[in-house]
């Protein structure tokens, strides 16, 4: 246990402290992983300094170099001249994390690439479009991949603006009323490469939306990460036969020796839990909260630098996965069946004239009737077919073809080749747009 | 119980329903809500079905009218070509919260404008500033209230970054595969107002970032409101004394005659809890689901509504406490201490030459002295003074004048008069420009 | 708007409302669904006020018979004599809630004997068992159903400790100091049949431990429900085939004729998310406000409502659900396969005096060389076998048979026809004692 | 990174691991924390084993000594017959909860034994009640310091129902299927002490109700210690000036020398929300999860973990502070305001025979007229009093006293000396019968 006389505040206190409480209250750990960034930022505090007239040349030199050995002498007491923990501690998280947004986003937009490679390199696969996991209407296998890639298009998109959030000078703030040394903060803000400063010092010093944004960023990107995870636990099971994982993402049963599990699809979807935990549990923190800096604010850190590292594990593994998943196409053609082309029957009706309406009862009443019969749909006669309605001919046989199907679907955002090509193009200049703003 | 005919669905199902099912299932009372919105999307629909041929310019006059009497004949049945429930609800609730933001945006500036005009209305009183909810130092209450204010204007711009993210149009997307009617996207973007259109079929009809944004924006709004609710609750008990609400927004008690609770700023900081609860609700609902619609999504609009609805009531609330608050300027004079000006006595000794963690400690000898002698520290001799440090004179005298304090602080963010006129002259520049921006 | 002179604290207030405010404060709607327990409660009230000396037995008459028709002339007034808001709103809310819990419990007691009784009619139905949704080993459907029904007999067992919190009475505890009038707390705890009285009333008038813990337990239950759901939305796609529901528990789609889609399974997985909202929210209300009655508490009443009224609709159509449901029994047993034996094949060479980890390598080894041939593991000649180990003879084709598979889990809790017979028993003895508690 | 052959499923598996997902899939931090607990579970199996006829006397021989040392030789294969991870490890993670609810229940009592004895020390103290942070009625201290040991207690409540739902023995559970071996789980459960035994496999293996309760039971008492912590951070402003913390429970600040800041009630307080974060998390990853083992239920483990060591923490630094607490009998007396007694000037008209709702309001005026006259209510004349009601007589002057206002308050729960007694009573008899359940 540190003497009290190792403490900034030691001159008024009397009485020695519980050990429980000190663990309770020691931000060690998180400060070490601080360190370089905070060396950063008390480099340009003593630089500030000097300029305002606090410290000779001579101090200046012996603090920078000082912080550079870690070891800082006499001098050391001169650097927090008007300099709080609190506006310490929320320059060097926001330096930390803006870090952080720059590799975070190298992860993402790696990703983001490898699926719109992949959806590039596969568009010729068909396989069912699931909606309330029931079958729908046939689609590309791309259109799948696209639809997740542009969902994470939007988290990209937020972490620019959040990284925006991040990058403000707090620095100069002080504890509450600001700095009362004249110090110049926009040298400060030079210095560290922030966008801009902090308007106000009570609100610099604990605003920490910064965190609770980035943490919601978080969030909603590990959502859909599970989102994704969902769909391809379900596409791996035996019973739909969609796809297999790579041994390198799977893992297998202590017990059952034919297991082949996807536990890192499992660990992506849980992770969306622990993140989302992390933010509520934030925002829990700050509801209620008066004013400027309390003590309570201290859990910002472990919760971000979590955060941080479960981002990254799982960008990187979620890659791992889609650049390596095996598909299966034989499968995905074989789980295409006639009645997914009961919209396509209905628009068949609707083109020689019939309201969408009353096709959409008479192409219903098709699918009952061949379930009835136990038969497809496409296997009923044209006589079953013109029982339903006389509008039925011979041409519905057109209906029946799955790749026709699909290339019906050219309205931007549809399934067809053209428009999945035009997505794919559009991403990847987004993609090339995005990375250059980091 | 609706006839089964009623059902779009009717041609196939052959069983009753329940009623507890129905019910459970029914969208009516959110539909409602939406019907102004939806006759909208439908008449830009039923225009582009036109351009497309799928209805003649007869069908289109009768459909228009129609929809704006509620009541379409025949050919309404056509109206539904092509399209899905799925883009059809998230179109309708995308242009409803597209207004809501406009309509948010409005209270929400009228809002911070109060504070802002406030502040500059009252920059020469003073009061304590507190860190962890004890005295820390002298500053004005304007300095306060901008606080406040600065972190809103966050909020406003996030309110800009969703509503950007709302204003996609997915119309056009059908119910997973997309449009295969040729259905001109552009078109209907231009008819409903929408920025731009979106990008794949499948993420369009399912994806709810744009709720669970709008809910995340609206839960970090909440917490703000709380914090500066808490602020308020404490500065109004009689043990603090530094402001009384108006009896517009405070609340008797039915057994003890003498109290006037403040029970509007109690209100808002529970509908923190509220908004979040709606927040998390969302997230949890969206965590794990499979790709495109599922009836799970139903949910967002009962509390997008909620939250639309407690938003509306809480802003417009808080700027009515904010614009009738009564201060007590002589109570907030009389709780600052001279022990609050010990950061000045350090700074005092640093000015004379001592480095500022020996100088802390001086001062903060200083204090215990002062405690121990039962004395307010500016009462403290020179002797006394010297006894801790040779470097005090009779100058220190000086130090304690609390509007001189307040006046140390010209750095950019600080408590002088000079940095408070900058930053409220900064928030009237930010209002103007985000009042042009909806 | 009511006029000033209505409201109970009239003396003292001189200014007006807010229209905004007054609607933001009102609990008239939550009021109302209370006003039955709150007669109740001022009934008994009043009897208490009349034992001790501050009603006459005249006035106590005309209180009685005017809480009857909702009318009470000058006499009203003397009623809240002792009584605060704080103690009188709490009581009728645990009043409400008691009976909540009655009809809850009844609901869910209902919906568990349906799990087990179906599970009683449908022991000899074998289907593959499922872990990391991949297929483990074969058990019985009824085994299935029963781990659902055990996970549910937890939530009535945890509902009936809430219960037992919320059987206390607070009445009596006026607004934090207590009552001053020596009311009769033990009569009043007879009159309203609470099982215990109060212990403090500072803590009685604000605690919502009740409410949390109840709100609480509906999400638990909810995520059981989703649990379920989620299984069943799965087996009831095409894909796996093993289940249909019942029309009046599906909706079909505005688009596509062929759907049946597994809305009421979804709707309760939302429900999930919804119910943790409340229980989140409220959480975050409670956290960090001060002792004894804030305006806050007052959200307490909407989320309890709501959960009770989500609760109650679910938990009877998850019993429709489950009461309607078709199984399909050949599906079923094709979705067997002789790789789901890998177990039984490494517990063979156990038998035969191999340690079981060379065993699950030995098998694994077999799975491994079936994949290689494209052949089915029960298809390798004994010679094949025989390379992986000589322990194989030819008595191994006794393996491959499910029936016997699930035969062998005999323990108690495993899925052998026996094991599954005793949990059937112990489940209805546990819905019996559970019955009787209410 | 371990090579394929240390790994159980060695047989099947033929790729490498991505080194990125084997950390995530790693359970070996959480493991070693639980190995303790594992090998007590894996001896009681082993001797289960051995009665089965799977191990010989000899084979059990090695491997009781060979765990004991933590090197067991080739027989180590054999422990794993019949057993999965799925049964192993949550029996450990129960056999570790269990353990740790006995800890955590002797810091709880310790906790409210020091809040009722400190009451029991300072019966005599009166202070201000407040409602709404109102001054609202004069109160014992006591009486404040028992309503939150009171709330505590329902905690302690609650940890032995948890304890109860996780001292249920899980092992015989295998992976999913039940055990093939004819185990004697009665046997395991008398060797490792478990209360009952599970009655389903699938459950057994992947419910963690234990885990989401035992997180929720953490949360609501981490809630109830921010109440406590908020009041006290309050109480010890210079504005109340009731408490003060010892220094071993405060905090200086860097900046300001006289600073002493109440850090360890704001960490108390932030944990509510770390807390809760967890358990919200963990609810999120169960939602929707299917039945059965998932890789997402590993998450458990660190919640678990974490949560402990917070609640072990927090709880014997609370129990530090209060005993520890300073109060300042002066400063909450001098609080004591003559309108605080405004319900006791409407019950002495009441007593006069005026209905409570006129003398509320006669109060009421009483309180106004006082304030236009900007002097205290008991310095209102006789006559000013008579000019609101003529029942006022001189003899209203008995009113003006706080001891006899609280000695009103004899009924069970009040404010009385009498009550608080029987209150203090009823706590350490409760104390005594709680300590005896663990």
């Amino acid at each position: 246990m540190a003497s009290e006389g190792d403490k900034l505040w030691g001159g008024r206190f009397v009485g020695g402290t519980d050990p429980i409480m000190e663990a309770l209250n020691s931000s060690m750990a998180y400060d070490q992983r601080l360190s370089e960034v905070d060396i950063r930022g008390s480099m340009a505090y003593a630089k500030a300094l000097e300029k305002s007239g606090i410290l000779t040349k001579g101090d200046l030199e012996k603090i920078l170099s000082g912080l550079e050995k870690e070891l800082i002498g006499d001098v050391a007491g001169k650097l927090h001249t008007g300099r709080s923990r609190n506006d310490q501690v929320v320059t060097d998280l926001r330096l930390y994390m803006r870090n952080s947004c720059s590799v975070l986003s190298a992860h993402l937009l790696q990703f983001i690439k490898t699926l719109v490679e992949r959806a590039a390199a596969e568009t010729d696969v068909i396989f069912p479009g699931y909606t309330h996991l029931q079958r729908a209407q046939p689609i590309r296998w791309s259109h799948f991949l696209l639809s997740h890639a542009v969902a994470f298009t939007r988290d990209s998109e937020r972490l620019g603006e959040v990284r925006r959030r991040i990058n403000v000078l707090p620095l100069g703030s002080g504890a509450v009323a600001g700095n009362p040394l004249g110090i110049d903060r926009e040298f400060l803000r030079k210095e560290l490469d922030f966008a801009s400063i902090s308007l106000n010092s009570m609100d610099a010093t604990s605003e920490r939306d910064f965190v609770v944004e980035f943490l919601f960023f978080a969030s909603l990107l590990m959502i859909h990460l599970s989102k994704m995870a969902e769909d391809l636990i379900i596409y791996s099971t035996k019973e739909f036969g969609f796809v297999t994982l790579s041994d390198a993402y799977s893992t297998g049963s202590s017990l059952m020796p034919q297991k082949k599990n996807p536990d890192s699809l499992e660990l992506i979807r849980s992770k969306a839990g622990r993140v989302f935990g992390r933010c509520s549990g934030m925002m829990m923190i700050l509801k209620g909260l008066p004013s400027t800096y309390n003590k309570d604010l201290q859990e910002d850190k472990e919760a971000v630098f979590d955060v941080i590292d479960t981002l990254s594990s799982v960008l990187q593994v979620a890659t791992g996965v889609i650049s390596t998943l095996q598909i299966h196409k034989e499968n995905m053609e074989k789980a295409l069946s006639p009645d997914m082309l009961a919209t396509d029957l209905a628009l068949y009706l609707v083109r020689k004239g019939m309201p969408f309406r009353q096709a959409h009862a008479a192409s219903g009443k098709a699918v009952h009737l061949a379930e009835t019969k136990g038969i497809a749909i496409n296997q009923l006669t044209v006589e079953d077919m013109k029982s339903i309605s006389p509008l039925f001919g011979t041409d519905v046989s057109q209906v029946w073809d799955y790749a026709n199907s699909v290339e019906q679907y050219t309205t931007p955002g549809g399934t067809s080749k053209s428009s999945v090509m035009v997505q794919i193009e559009q991403l990847r200049e987004l993609l090339r747009r995005q990375k250059d703003l980091f």
